[in-house]
Formats: C-alpha cells, sequence, structure tokens
C-alpha cells in the first residue's frame, strides 16, 4: 500500500480529532461525578456577623487546602441577610465525604451550631456542567 | 543622608508591600461593583425539557460573547426538577443592564415566556468576593 503526503496529513488530522473527542469524553466523565448542592440556612440574627465570619474562614480554608472542592460560594440575601445560600460543587462525592471530615469543617460545625437556626440541603444538577466564574 | 544597601533593600520591600496592599484594593474596588443574584424560577413539568435547551443556549451565547457576565450557574433540583435556581453574576450593573438588551436574551425571554410559571429575583451580597469554581 502505498501512503501519499496527503494521505498522511489526513490520518494526522483524524488522530487529532479522534484526541479532542476522547478528551471531552474524559471531562464529561469528571463532570458527571461532581455532586452540586444548595445550603439554604437561616441564621440567628444576633449571631450573624459572628456567623458570617466563621463560615467565610471555613470556606477559604476548604477551597484552599481540599481540591476536590470546587467551590463554596455563599450569598447573604439583600433583603434578609440572615438568609444565607451556599453554591456546594464537589469534584465527586468522596471528596464531599472527605471534606466533612476535616479539621476546618467540623470546627465549624462546632462553633456555630447555636447560630443556625435552620438548614436545608437541596441536591441538585447543574444545567452546564463545567461553568465556571470568570 | 547616607543610605545603605540595607536601607534601599528595606526600601524596596517596603515599596513592593504597597504595591501589592494597592493591587488588592484595586481588585475590591472592582468586585464590590459586581451585581449578584439569585433568579428562582417554576417551570411548566411539561415543558421542562424545552426549557432547558432554550435556557441551556442562552446562558452558553450570554457567557461566551458578554465579558461583563461572569457567570450564569443554573441548577436543577433533583426532587423538584422544574425549579430552578440560577445564580448569576455580573462585572456591573451596567453589564447587567446591557445583557438584557443583547438579542439572545431578548430570544430566550420571548420563547420561554409561556413555560414559566413564577420567577422571583433576589439580589444577594457574596460572602466571599472573587470566589471562583476550580
Amino acid at each position: 500500500m502505498k501512503i501519499s503526503n496527503l494521505d498522511l496529513g489526513f490520518i494526522q488530522m483524524a488522530f487529532a480529532g479522534m484526541m479532542t473527542l476522547l478528551s471531552f469524553g474524559n471531562a464529561s466523565a469528571q463532570e458527571k461525578n461532581q455532586m452540586v448542592r444548595m445550603a439554604k440556612l437561616v441564621i440567628d440574627p444576633t449571631q450573624l456577623e459572628n456567623y458570617k465570619a466563621i463560615l467565610k474562614e471555613e470556606i477559604e480554608a476548604s477551597v484552599r487546602v481540599e481540591p476536590g472542592v470546587l467551590t463554596l460560594y455563599a450569598v447573604s440575601e439583600k433583603e434578609n441577610p440572615n438568609h444565607i445560600t451556599i453554591l456546594e460543587i464537589y469534584e465527586s462525592t468522596e471528596a464531599y465525604r472527605s471534606h466533612v471530615q476535616t479539621p476546618h469543617f467540623l470546627k465549624y460545625k462546632n462553633v456555630s451550631k447555636d447560630m443556625v437556626k435552620s438548614l436545608e440541603l437541596v441536591d441538585a444538577d447543574p444545567l452546564v456542567p463545567g461553568m465556571r466564574i470568570k
């Protein structure tokens, strides 16, 4: 069989295309394992500033030291500042299980337990997995 | 006045430190202008797949072509899949005002208007401005 330069070019392009498809396939497989959740909390208004300080500390530690904690994006509602929502994204359920055993998480849980009036955990599916924040 | 090499080194370090502080100051000034919001929607269950397709198209277009749309992170609740929450982060209120005039947003609004049973817009303050998704 004779292989011309043209054929070689085509083979190279086809190979590059296959690798691209494979790498996309990989990315979505990784994203499929993600665990996405909204935590909805109501905080004792008299404890709100204390609570925000310890939540901030916990979030910054988690994102810094745990590669599997992809984000913990917490917001306080402008009209009800003691209503907090946290968008939690973990690389996998294993990453989540490991997260809740870390010293910084356990400290947060312990220190905040009397500040949190209610906590609702809402499991969710992202519409565009892999979406980032610019 | 005599300036030794030691003094020069100290002055350089102090200058570098000041520049670092200034650049942090700058970053938070930018983040202070951000507009953060949760959109909470309930969708007609019989229209859910259509709705998700057009929302996905709108989100991908916005994030791709509008530098001021920092994220539109949409989730569907696992237990109530027709309950959608979108974490919206805009660089500024100007970026938001420009966003709602884009052809892709106006198309989304028009096509989805009979699919959306309710829409609540909740303005919010981020706990850790500048938080990203890994």
